[in-house]
C-alpha cells in the first residue's frame, strides 16, 4: 500500500475504538511504507549542537526531512519488527532497543512526509497521536475519550480535552500528546489544572508525551529547545504532571527529575515497562 | 512616512520606555500611513453570519483584508484626531464614539498589512500588542516589564510573562494581549494561575485584550468564534481574569456577564472610562 492509502486507512481506523487491530494493521502499513519510502532517500549527517547527540536527515530531490536521531533510528529493521516488539512482551528487551523501535516507528511517517510535501504539519501530528494513544489504548486495554462532562450546580457543559483513559472509579489517565512542545506547553498543565479542579485533585493523572525538541537551524545544524525553568515554574504553580515520555528525551528535561519539583521525565520505554502499575494507587 | 518606516519608528521606540511620546508619536504615523493607503483601497461588503453586525474587507488587486466591522471602522477621521481622542480627556465623549476611535486605530495597520503582504500574521499582532501597552502604560503613568523574578526556598528563577504593571506594592496588572484567541486562550488563565501561585492569589489583576474573534470563511462570509463554555471553565477552575477588553466584543462573550462565573468581558472604551479606578483596592 502507498503512504497516502495507508494513512487514509489509520485515520479512518483511527475514528472508532483505538484498541482494535484494525488501527495497528494500518499504523503498521503507514509504517512500512513509510520506511521503504525513506530507504530510498539519502541520509545526511547534519552538525549537532546537542551534547552527546548525532543527528542526520533524509534528503531527496529538494525536500529534507526533520532531524533524526542517529542512535535511534534503525533503518535495519523492518514495520513488521517494529510493532511486534513494542506491543509484545517486553520484558526480555533491552532498554534501549525498546527506545530504538518506538523512535524509529514515531518517526518513520513523519519523516516521510517532510519529503513529500513541506510545511504539513498537520499529518505528522494526526500519526504520532495516534500511534501513541494506540499504544496507551493497547497497553491499558481502555478505549479513551475526548471529553469529560462538567456537572457543578445546575451547570452542564461537556468540555473537550485530550485522551482521557478510565482505569478505574478513582484512576484516570490524562494523556496530552505533542510532536514538540515550545511555549505551547503551559496549555498541558492548565488542562491538568482545570481536571483537578472540576473533579479533584489527584483524581486525573497527567502524562505527556512528546517526541523530540529539535529545531534544524538553516538547514545545517540542530539544537533542542528547552525551557525547563518554566517548566518547574508550572509543575510548582499550575498543576502535577505525573509523567512526561520523549522518544528523543532532552537532557535538559531528563535533568527535571534530580531536582524539585523533580518532574518525572523519562524515555517512552519507561512507560512500556511500568504500564501494568499505573491502573494501581500505589503509581504516583 | 511610508507604512514599512513608520512601523520600523514603532517598533524601534517600543523597546525603550513604553510611555513615551516618541511612542505614541510613532503610532500616529503608522496609523496615518495605514488609513491613507487603505482610503486608496476598495471596501467590499461581506456576508456576515454575526448577528445584529455588519462587516466588510478591504480589497486591492488580488489582495484582500480581514474583516472590518462596518459600524465601528470610521475611515473619515484622521490618525491626529483619533490618537487625540484615545490619549486625551474622555469624560465628555460618547461610548460608542470611543469604541470606533480604538477600533479604526487598532485595525488601521493590520488591515493595511492584509493588503501589503499575505500571510504577515507578525507585524499585525506587534503593532496591537504596542498600541495597547502603550494606551495602558500612559493611563496608568507606569512602565510595564515582561518577566517575574521568583523566589522559592533557595531557587531564584527569571519567568518571562505577558506585561506586568506595578500600580503599587499590592496591586499589579497582568496584560496579555491578542489579536484573536481560539484554543491557545487557556494560556492567559494559566499564566494567571501562575502569578497567583507565586504572589499570592488577587496580587496580580489580569486584563485580556483583544482585537476580534472574526474569521473570513472562503473569502465570502464572516463568522465569529467562540467558545463560552470553556471560558467559564477556566474561570471557575483555574484563575480569575478580572477583566477582558474586546476592540470589536462578540456578543457570546459579552454575555459572559450575565451568568455564574460572570467574566468582566467589555468594550474597550470601559478601560478609558475605569482606568483611574483600576489602582484602587475597591476596583474588582
Amino acid at each position: 500500500m502507498s503512504i497516502v492509502a495507508s494513512y487514509a486507512a489509520l485515520k479512518g481506523a483511527s475514528t472508532g475504538d483505538l484498541r482494535s487491530l484494525d488501527v495497528r494493521a494500518a499504523l503498521q502499513a503507514t509504517i512500512a511504507a513509510s520506511l521503504e519510502f525513506t530507504a530510498a532517500a539519502e541520509f545526511v549527517t547534519l552538525e549537532s549542537k546537542v551534547p552527546g547527540k548525532a543527528y542526520g536527515m533524509f534528503a531527496k530531490e529538494a525536500r529534507t526531512s526533520r532531524p533524526i536521531n542517529a542512535a535511534l533510528y534503525r533503518s535495519d529493521l523492518t514495520a513488521n519488527e517494529l510493532v511486534k516488539t513494542i506491543f509484545g512482551p517486553i520484558e526480555e528487551q533491552d532498554t534501549l532497543y525498546l527506545d530504538q523501535c518506538l523512535y524509529t516507528a514515531a518517526m518513520s511517517f513523519p519523516a516521510a512526509c517532510d519529503l513529500l510535501k513541506a510545511g504539513n504539519q498537520k499529518s505528522p501530528g494526526t500519526f504520532f497521536e495516534v500511534f501513541v494513544a494506540h499504544l496507551f489504548a493497547s497497553k491499558f486495554g481502555v478505549s479513551p475519550q475526548t471529553y469529560v462532562e462538567v456537572q457543578s450546580m445546575g451547570m452542564q457543559h461537556r468540555i473537550p480535552t485530550d485522551y482521557i483513559f478510565e482505569l478505574s472509579s478513582n484512576r484516570r489517565i490524562h494523556l496530552p500528546i505533542k510532536i514538540s512542545t515550545r511555549e505551547r506547553v503551559v496549555q498541558v498543565w492548565a488542562h491538568q489544572k482545570m481536571l483537578d479542579g472540576m473533579m479533584g485533585a489527584g483524581r486525573f493523572r497527567g502524562i505527556l508525551v512528546c517526541l523530540a525538541e529539535t529545531n534544524k537551524q538553516k538547514e545545517e545544524s540542530v539544537v533542542e529547545v528547552c525551557l525547563p525553568n518554566q517548566w518547574a515554574a508550572y509543575q510548582m504553580y499550575i498543576a502535577t504532571m505525573s509523567r512526561v515520555y520523549y522518544l528523543d528525551p532532552p537532557i535538559k528535561y531528563l535533568s527535571l527529575r534530580e531536582s524539585y519539583p523533580h518532574i518525572q521525565v523519562w524515555p517512552l520505554s519507561k512507560f512500556l515497562q511500568e504500564s501494568h502499575n499505573i491502573p494501581s494507587a500505589a503509581w504516583t
